[in-house]
């Protein structure tokens, strides 16, 4: 049969992940997420970065004024990533030292969260795409002031051909196979799915 | 008038239905439909598969595992349909077993529902469009851990060309003419529509 | 301590259950609750009656009407029930025959549900109140117009003194031990709560 | 069986209704109702006056300022009805005609709805209250800026020994039984109940 | 500068207006608007056919099974438009007579509202657009189950080149201009937009 | 008619302004309400405090830490005020200054808002209540996590006889007539209640 | 990496904005924001035009009618700005003076915000979608009945080309860069934006 | 001034904390909030119980069975509390060696939080008042199927006299002071609060 669609998967061989703007004042703009879920999926995202070993970048917007410094458990997971303090440029990829760091990652799939998710976020998203990238916007660990901007910037970065998952969608495309390494994978799962974990609880107890 | 959009109707005689994934573990993952409302969908979907007599694929997803066994009442539903239990591939269409079978039904027209959307769900479907063949996932018998989720799995499916419908809407498709069989249609509806079993109960009460 | 509160448990030796105008016109009004939780709800608590033995009494307001027969799963439920097809009494409490079958039952306490809230059931509730019961009204398992008329009614009936409580509290009140009958009550539950099936399922695949 | 309850019921020959403030200006700063929900339901209470030919009281404050005249149907419905057009007092209560035209009525019940909820609803109804009258409001018929601030205004009333009602109830416990007037009920609920009227549709085109 | 999109106005020269299973029996599905709410924009959009004078066609699924009649406004509002009693076909595009009377219109944008949304009006409008029509569905007039299923038909019908509208968006594209009749445009928004009427009453009580 | 009931009545001649803790830190746990709604609420109520002369004191905790200043706008309202940044009594009524304060004005109303809901303005409310006042809180002036919150914080000062009010309320329960000042009353409503402007705006275009 | 995507960015100079009847009647209509918020995000947008010196145009329809004046607001802001009150026309750019206003902008990109947005603001959007122009439309400084109404419109307009923005996006897209006036940007933002304004009280009380 | 009110104020040398069945198999029932957000308000409220070193006491029901283990988080933080695993009793007071443990602490305030809220939570809540405690139910580390079945526990408790708080509200009502221990509280507020540890984030970057 033929076909008009082409599944641009992400490969943890092709993906890099791009951090933008998670700073603790900018975060307390944050209301189409109650805190505690978005810093667990902000979290969980890094988590993958990490798990996968995909190459990650992280940046800030003007990190000395109100905005705020990084969170820090993103520096403390992340010690060795290219870390570009942009001073002025409210659109990372207008800041060369940032898109120098993605193209140094070699990588064609960039997945991008952030805060605010219509500006920090879909403003790399869209040039990425204008640059040739495939682009992966990850929702849930993109914040923004609510649901009616929320649904804005998810229209204008789908209609540039921006791919839309969450963290756990990006966990599974970029594990493939559970047997790839369960513990591993279960792991992640655990500390980030309070429900999955209890599942592990009840299953670990009728062992 | 010329057109430049062609209609694909859901047919009895060229449709499958793919039930993946839906797990007693996994379904209590599940938090964007009430579970009293998910069960109900799941089920009604799986009474059309049946009622059509579409060739349906039941598959699991490490059933071994927290994910849990497929729910019993699919299994009762289906007792001779190809059980494809992965052993740990995420995706439904990585699994050989699972694409021979489909291959197999020599149908083109693929109905999809499962835990969770945005991957059990969207990564068979986005891989099932790629093959060339017409996905149309089942909204309301798939089910997510929130509707930020959901409605991000519905862009990225429907950017793919897969067509998003309801359990009814599929039925009322396949089913094209009350004709066809009054009793038989109006049996599903009065099993999965309480207010269309109340309507029956109204009517005949009057008979 | 001294203590000011007396705690009025529910005991099935001294409760009746009062279901009111569940019928199949009337439900179709019910936009508080999705119908397939209504029906769920009204079933499970129709199914406590039956499990507890508790004197259960139906009754109709105007059913020969636009109103509608009482849906048929509850006569079947109760072939032998003091049926009341009250000719136009808008409150249940108004109809002598339905006020006898309540004195009948030598019950206290009345476990009371039915469509809609705020008239078929706040009504009788308040008069049982006046006549000195006590009143426990299943929220989950009465149904209204929408939530404001819904917490409109809920208000006047607590300032009476009625107890609200959802089905499965009245279950669990009812029970009092698990060890009474595991099976019995497990079974209620795995039937009328789809999480509960699904941790039975999984629990029982790996005994 | 002892009870410490008294069920204070509704009774057209003792009840009058209060129509306070639905004025065309006030009313675009209701956001807790849809337009068109709240005109019905106002509509429906008015129409209940009429119909249980209840002493019923119009009253406006500082109508020719931006609040603007009483909405035309009220008047239209009630041409006869004493119509205090308050210049100044916020609160009904402190508007001496205004409280002998209650007086004059010789009711003990109040029936009262009005826009805003919480101020010329609430404030005529705690004063009311210490004056001895029995009062109920009519949530449904009752308007303010949102959620919030109904509920803030339910629970202060509520305190006060308010009975809260909608629109509905007030009719069904006027009414206590069809019978006194099967198509005077009927044709009230199928003007202001749209699913009520479809039950009435269906049920005639089968007789 | 050039352009690549084409703006497809609706014109009351060239639209004609469909009512799908607008039935008393059907309505009582619709569970994603208020009754109330529905009823006002149902009647809304039928004024505006007749009001703009276009060719309307009223059609019925199955009216004397349990879907009940039309509801009655509509027939009385278009004594002498075409009326198709469907006694099978679901997708009333596979009606010969329904097609035939939408082909004699002549006219090549075809309005279109019913119930439920994602058969009864997706269907003939995906039917519609492959022959080559201009559809525009009117949302707010158009019912189903839940919010689910609207989104899940609203994006079929959107990738089909289905234009989404609510019937105020049709009533002001087809008007163009208030000086084309400003009392009749005022008269039939004052009929169906409360608020509108309130902003009437306080502009007319300072003429 | 013998009463059981006293309304207690704000009378800006017994009430004082009790503002706590509405810092620059505090505000972002905010989500109960809109950013910008909220901040409208509180100056609408600090503004009544102004207009009313009411007695008004501001309070803050801990605000050399993260808590951050009282924000600018309310001591610009009020220089004069008693200003007492409490070093770390996280019940303003366990300060003594505060009581003090509190005291001093003689007032036996107290007016309270603040940030959080359940333990800046319930406790203080709590022990003013123990103390022998007459407690009004201002619930949309009053701001805490979210609605579970908001709701819980209610149920318990409800229970010990606090008024809840909104800040609309309030300044209506104060001011007793129009006729008081006319261009006051209607100048604070226009600066806080956008919908009330705009009838303002309306209302002088056609005199 | 070829790129399929263009990514059209808003600039200072090449952007106008078009405020489309925010008028003192027709915001009553408004119910998809509420009116604090859209007050705020109304003028946050207007303040954008001021600052990056946009040319802006006023229009307005039938404001000698119910639909009232412009908010005197916008006015003020813009004393000089073209301003076109249409007499008639409901899309904008049907009249000749507003589509003069626009051409002598000598601007491409149309920023474009109205009440109500499926028609005074997707008309004229369309019909400069048509016309050749870019179009950015400010979803939350454009109100409209209700929810469903507005994604109506929003898909519509979507599936024209329209780029939808929010008005802190159109800000930061047409800003670049903080360097370029910190202040100036920081100002607008503390205006606009409770929490960010808390953010810098926070920041400056530790300098 | 007299006063009619009593506040019962929590007190760390007087309250104890009892955690009810919080197990792996029933918290996969509890959709009233997110799962992300149930863990942290419960592992919160335990926080408190250990940094106050209140007498907590750990139950499970039936934990054998499909209810599943007690989460292993609470065994972790009170590996020497009571731990009451009860075979049957569905109230927890009903269990003498739960009662006696009770007792044994000689604590008059008991701080209840469990799985599900009108049963695990409610009926040992409900027989401690009846016991002449002082009950305090933190309704945010609470859990049940959904809003209707919370609200209608809140209002039991509440008619009960038990105190319904959140888990922040208990924190700072036991800490009284900030300067008991700074440090202390905030950490427990920087772990469990996300917004309040980034202000203390952003707080420290400017020290």
């Amino acid at each position: 049969m033929n076909s008009t669609f082409k599944y641009t998967r992400l490969s943890k061989d092709d993906a890099a992940c791009l951090l933008v703007d998670h700073q603790s004042g900018l975060i307390s703009l944050v209301q189409d997420f109650s805190p505690g879920e978005f810093k667990n999926n902000v979290l969980a995202l890094a988590a993958c970065g990490k798990y996968f070993k995909l190459p990650t970048i992280l940046t800030t917007s003007f990190e000395n004024g109100p905005n705020g410094p990084l969170v820090p458990e993103l520096k403390e997971l992340f010690p060795d990533a290219p870390y570009i303090a942009r001073p002025g440029n409210i659109n990372a990829w207008d800041n060369e030292e940032f898109v120098k760091a993605v193209e140094q990652t070699g990588r064609k799939q960039l997945i991008i969260a952030g805060v605010v998710t219509e500006v920090c976020v879909a403003f790399p998203a869209l040039s990425a795409r204008e640059a040739g990238y495939d682009v992966f916007v990850v929702t849930d660990a993109s914040g923004t002031f609510n649901e009616v901007t929320r649904h804005t910037a998810w229209a204008r970065m789908a209609a540039a051909g921006v791919q839309l998952m969450n963290w756990f969608g990006v966990a599974c495309e970029l594990h493939r196979d559970w047997r790839n390494d369960i513990e591993g994978l279960g792991e992640l799962f655990s500390t980030y799915i309070p429900n999955y974990r209890n599942l592990i609880t009840s299953y670990m107890a009728r062992q």
